[in-house]
């Protein structure tokens, strides 16, 4: 409280993932603050045309593209000052760039994994975005993150809440989490009322704008499953201390209970902008002016309702996984992909998703304490076998 | 976050006011942690029967009590193990007891100030539940506190909620502490319908069991206005940048927002002995098991509404009062009290109490940094001037 902490240096960007929903918002945050920080790095996927215009912004010294085809394409339209890289090989050499202070891995599914396990090494300071890193592999993030002293900063709303609220904390007086959830877009449906729904209705959240996978995730509540363990692994703790509550309006982005029964909240208008420059400006806040300022008053009122775990059934399975752990959480990520891929292509119902979650989980032979390899097979013999099934 | 920190040795406690209802809650506190707290000095006021208690309990070294009659009394009765005091210095004697390393200040009213700078002078950390010590003298105790380099600790729930959410933040990054107000007793009525309230009303606060004065003054808000002119003592903050937040559950305590648009809140069922306890253990946290965990998820509803700050006339008048400042605080604190005392005799009607504290504002002529002579004499002249209206 008393120090005045001065952000005194210009803060060196790599950004994974820079065309999705959580990459163009780290931009903006890039954008408002020209003085603070530099992006130096980025990844795309397809979206060429989005990457050009980035590029031509922000200058970046490295872009790495998904294809050799636009590998070949960009090479020939930009000047030696950028490099060009590709494919995984181009994730990593964006993650452990040598310039940059701070990776956002903002890319989506299991192949932000590698790459930050890499940053790690180099150690670079860490914003996760990317769940799947730490869903399937915590464990593996976690010991190298300690190893090497560096720091993972949470970009997840939710995360991001919960760490505010640790500031200034002892871990030894965390009593619980309690992170809240909106309910995604079928909150107000009862479980059978799902049957017929559209991949439209589902895409239809209430109070934020995200990707295509995280809403869908979030109507399944798969969303929130994958953050109770990742929440496992950013903050140490067993199951047993985080809680899930239903919070429609999403203004209280999560919760710390400790031992003494008080309770620290992180509010806010939903906003990614705020945790993700939170994540970016740490230990310091700086300001974000065109963020829409909290008024409770004219909210009115906020609601709270326990979460049924019937109801969301994907949150059963998730600590379900998540307490067995190992390859369990492993798996039912990579089924939840490819399960979620297919919905959003109209090849199996809204339903159909936690059923093959739950089909995948119970074929499973859990391994404890899986390397990458074996992280990584596990992820590809799920995906094969959910697909086996479609 | 990360280092672990310890209790490690027994906290001697001085409590200034022990009879009241937050000193029976801070010795409800100690009780409960006699590994951790001990009882070596404290006042009473009138009330010996459950002096002579707590004395038998506690085995304190030190006892003060208000008249000369109770001294001899009492002196007759305890043993040489235990020394009495009484009057304005042995409220002094206790305060500054050499034995112990936190002085509690739960006296009530502006009898609470003089022996507070006495404890500062001493080293003492201060809890501070004692509101007219800051509403009258912020500037003399906070000017001291910082000289001395001696810890400010509120007691209060709704500073103690503002200096948890401060924990691990910058004080460079506040933008708007957010204290939130129940609404006290008439919460539900118009002003208008106020004319006729009685006592026994009045005294039937929704949410927090108080002393009566504290009740009074959350019926009619001025409870608000002092906290308001105290946040802004203890957290060196403009009136402009404290706002209040109906809010009738009491469960969120009170919030503060940084300038990234991030607001932090800390909540609670309504018990006086989390905020107490924090006071006592800080910078750690202990458990307090008897106290009702918050169950968000039964509450269902928490309720925002703008503070009317006309049907709350009394918060007006603090705002103004607290912004002129110099003696003007006093006056609106020496007024009330005579005011509450007044209508808890059944001498003058509810809506007389803002009256005559609003007619006590408009004869004075303040007198810009006070010292200690200066706001007694200006106590004095308020407490009779109001005496004289009655």
């Amino acid at each position: 409280m008393e120090e005045l902490w001065e952000l005194n240096h210009l803060k060196n960007i790599s950004l994974l993932g820079a065309t999705g929903s959580i990459g163009t918002q780290t931009l903006d945050v890039i954008r408002t603050h020209p003085d603070k920080f530099r992006l130096v790095a980025l990844s795309v996927g397809k979206n060429i045309e989005l990457a050009r215009k980035i590029i031509s912004e922000f200058n970046p010294e490295l872009v790495s593209v998904q294809s050799k085809e636009d590998y070949d394409q960009l090479k020939l339209e930009l000047g030696a000052a950028t490099k060009i890289s590709y494919g995984e090989d181009g994730l990593v050499e964006v993650a452990v760039y040598e310039k940059s202070d701070i990776l956002v891995n903002a890319v989506l599914g299991s192949v932000g994994l590698f790459p930050t396990l890499q940053a790690i090494k180099a150690h670079k300071v860490i914003a996760i975005a990317n769940k799947e890193t730490l869903v399937t592999a915590g464990h593996l993030v976690m010991e190298e993150a300690k190893r090497q002293q560096v720091l993972l900063l949470p970009v997840d709303s939710e995360h991001s809440a919960i760490f505010q609220c640790l500031q200034g904390e002892h871990d030894k007086d965390i009593e619980r989490l309690i992170i809240t959830a909106s309910g995604g877009s079928f909150r107000d449906k009862k479980r059978e009322e799902l049957v017929g729904v559209t991949v439209k209705d589902a895409l239809s959240h209430p109070n934020w704008s995200m990707g295509a996978k995280i809403t869908i995730d979030s109507a399944t509540m798969m969303n929130k499953g994958l953050e109770v363990i990742e929440a496992h692994w950013l903050f140490n703790l067993p199951f047993e201390k985080i809680d899930v509550l239903q919070h429609r309006e999403s203004i209280i982005h999560s919760m710390v209970e400790f031992q003494d029964g008080s309770v620290k909240a992180q509010l806010g208008t939903p906003d990614m902008r705020v945790p993700i420059q939170y994540g970016l400006s740490y230990p310091n806040r700086i300001t974000l002016t065109s963020s829409e300022r909290l008024d409770l008053a004219k909210i009115g009122m906020l609601h709270f309702e326990p979460m049924d775990l019937d109801r969301f059934y994907a949150l059963k399975l998730s600590y379900e996984a998540g307490k067995i752990g190992g390859t369990m959480p492993t798996v039912l990520n990579a089924a939840n992909e490819v399960a979620v891929g297919a919905f959003l292509n109209e090849r199996i119902s809204f339903l159909q998703i936690d059923q093959l979650v739950e089909k995948a989980l119970e074929k499973h032979n859990v391994i404890k304490h899986p390397d990458l390899d074996t992280i990584r097979s596990v992820d590809l013999e799920t995906r094969e076998y959910i697909n086996s099934l479609l």
